[in-house]
């Protein structure tokens, strides 16, 4: 595993400020000669290289060992640039929304000028690596194979988007969280915030019937606790930011599709599966119909489990199989 | 329309401490001679008897002009005894936890010691008085002659639990809740919650439908801001009581049933219809499935609506007039 660093600088965002940026991204496998066995795997929400590497099978559902996966992290995410370590005049809570279009326009830059790749065999990405995976096959079909969102979306949806807004208010509506300029770790909002979105990672039937238990959990209490402990890895301004990034995203909303959400749709012309969970709660099933319904090369195949959007992420034994098998069906 | 206030000095409740209880209610209809014809409604999460006359149905529907409708407000909703209305030492954030149980037992108090009624043709209530009304026929099945419990439970869900552990989260996540001894309102708190709520209450398919539109609003800001306005109305510390009583839902915490869940469904020998919404995020209807099935009498009749958890309210012409069906097939 080769870890790298990318900096772009004065680098223009959608919403027309320049920025440093700095890109970390991680190597899985060793790129060829010809630079044609390349996999480029985007993060999801608070998540990092580290917990996207979950994404790549088993060795007994599909030998990947000829491939090599380039994890990219999401801006926002801590590891890449994010509120927490950048510094004035876009420190905290002066950090800039940056859009999904915006984190994928550097990440092209990363993967042709840094990398020197012309073609990708896959893009992917579980949850918001999904929004980013979209927004590849908008901008980029002609230089991807084939492209594997998983858990995630074209566009957030009205309900999505509200979800996020309710856990968002929750971390905020701690005082200690002071506009983003806190002192102390505003650990009461923190709290509420992990709670909030505990209820909606996992599904009904996730609890009802205690899968909790496969992940090692003994009860919701602990559940609650496996999210605090994700969530708490993260500066809560890097969370506020990753969900702005999120509530933004749209795949028409740039000057190439100007707000034709079906157009942008038909554009993506490569190799898709688009990869919803049936118990997800937020990134729906229905969506996904309704995509996968104007892209021109494109299958639906939905994770048949209980884990609600976690079927994505890689910790879900089904989930993680069904990844594997698109992925060899996409590589085939 | 006649109101009527309930007095029980030093109430023992489940806990074992002694309160002073005050009931209200309300009777739309008359009680006939032979008080045989009255229908027990009981009230939802942070409503008043106002709301729960919504699910008296239309006359085209069913007539239902020769019946008693009696509406009996919840402890906690701010016109029963509340933390908002209640005197020292159980003010406030004092104002101990009131079960289900302890609620229905104080109800069947007015209802035979006020009202002198030995038999109930229906006992029914949408959401909480959905848990209302299993207590009611768990407890006193020989003196109703039906249920229909709509978009309830006979107990609350551990989803259901943790979901309004979130909401809770979020309110008190304001320091200016102080514990409960707020001097004055918490509004970023109660924003949070209502965001929060406002996710959880409708269905994704609501918001995709862009439904909110039947209901006169044009955006989910106009949602959320309708949400606001709902729970405005209360104190925050009768919305954290009631949500106490609704975590703590189970029809087999009580002396008589000991814990033996399938036990207390089985003890419900009415007649009784079922009644859950198709798309409710929190009271699903797997777990109404699960109840039917325990039930020696029960009828499981599904609303096949988009407004989620909100079918079953009476704001949606869909469930309302489904529950006027079943009140009708019921009382026939």
């Amino acid at each position: 595993m080769e870890e790298g660093t990318f900096d772009l600088k004065k680098f223009e965002i959608q919403s027309g400020l320049e920025i440093d940026i700095t890109l970390k991204y991680t190597l899985v496998g060793e790129i060829n000669e010809n630079k044609d066995n390349c996999i480029l795997v985007l993060t999801s929400y608070s998540a990092t290289h580290e917990d996207a590497l979950e994404l790549i099978p088993d060795r007994e559902t599909f030998d990947t060992s000829t491939f090599c996966f380039i994890v990219i992290n999401m801006i926002g995410n801590s590891a890449s640039s994010s509120p927490s370590n950048t510094l004035n005049p876009f420190d905290g809570p002066r950090f800039p929304l940056v859009t999904v279009h915006d984190n994928v326009r550097a990440q092209h830059q990363l993967i042709t000028e840094e990398l020197g790749i012309t073609q990708l065999r896959l893009v992917m990405g579980f949850s918001m690596g999904g929004l980013q995976t979209f927004e590849w096959a908008c901008q980029h079909s002609n230089m991807i194979d084939a492209i594997l969102p998983i858990c995630g979306a074209a566009k957030v949806s009205k309900h999505n988007w509200l979800f996020l807004e309710g856990a968002k208010a929750a971390l905020r509506a701690d005082q200690k969280f002071e506009g983003g300029d806190y002192i102390e770790n505003p650990e009461i909002g923190m709290d509420a915030f992990a709670k909030v979105y505990a209820a909606w990672v996992f599904s009904q039937d996730f609890f009802r019937e205690e899968l909790y238990r496969n992940m090692g959990m003994e009860s919701v209490e602990e559940v609650v606790s496996f999210m605090k402990g994700y969530f708490g890895r993260r500066e809560p301004n890097d969370l506020i930011a990753m969900i702005e990034t999120w509530q933004s995203a749209d795949i028409a909303y740039n000057n190439l599709h100007k707000g034709d959400f079906e157009g942008a749709l038909r554009s993506i012309s490569c190799k898709a599966i688009v990869m919803p969970s049936r118990t997800d709660l937020y990134f729906r099933v229905e969506d996904s119909e309704n995509e996968v319904k104007h892209m021109p090369n494109a299958e639906l195949r939905v994770i048949d489990s209980k884990f609600g959007h976690v079927a994505g992420s890689g910790m879900d034994p089904v989930g993680k199989r069904g990844i594997g098998l698109a992925i060899k069906d996409l590589l085939s």
